[in-house]
């Protein structure tokens, strides 16, 4: 059960504003941010969660696809992430990137 | 898959053996049910999930990629169907298929 290969984990590093994390906040509240940058400069943003918080970016990206600004391309990856749990033993846990492309 | 009553309009018409639907069961019972596939003929299979269920679709795969079937490459796609809820008002979820190709 111990197997030590994590080969698939989320680079963090690159995250600038138009990199969105989701939490526990409300769909809508992520919808701005991502809005808010795609009518900035930026013309891709990065939807990023993990855990029971992915089904909420699918949400999000949607939300935005459908509603918000049309013809966006999303291109969506899969991968795991190693963290520790409050006793310090390694647990892992999905992580979800959405890219939405103008 | 059982074929039992569902309220919803599910676009299952493709749906074949080697297409995972995911529910409530724990997500071995899933993971379990890929790898069947994978060992018999097919050289891939898909993962299908809406609503809540998406982050336990995105477990289901990434288990069977570090664990079990090495070189998997997934393939994600996300989408909106519109069902109607039990007062037959319209409402939409999310849906995610990931794609498990050998």
């Amino acid at each position: 059960m111990d197997q030590k290969e994590h080969k698939h984990i989320a680079p963090k590093e690159r995250a600038g504003p138009n990199t969105i994390f989701i939490g526990k906040k409300p769909v809508m509240a992520y919808v701005l941010a991502a809005i808010t940058q795609f009518s900035g400069e930026h013309k891709e943003v990065h939807i990023r969660a993990r855990g029971r918080s992915i089904s909420t970016a699918v949400d999000v990206a949607e939300v935005i696809r459908n509603k918000f600004v049309q013809n966006l391309t999303p291109t969506v990856s899969i991968g795991t992430e190693e963290l520790t749990d409050t006793e310090n033993r390694p647990m892992r846990v999905s992580t979800i990137q959405i890219t939405l492309s103008k």
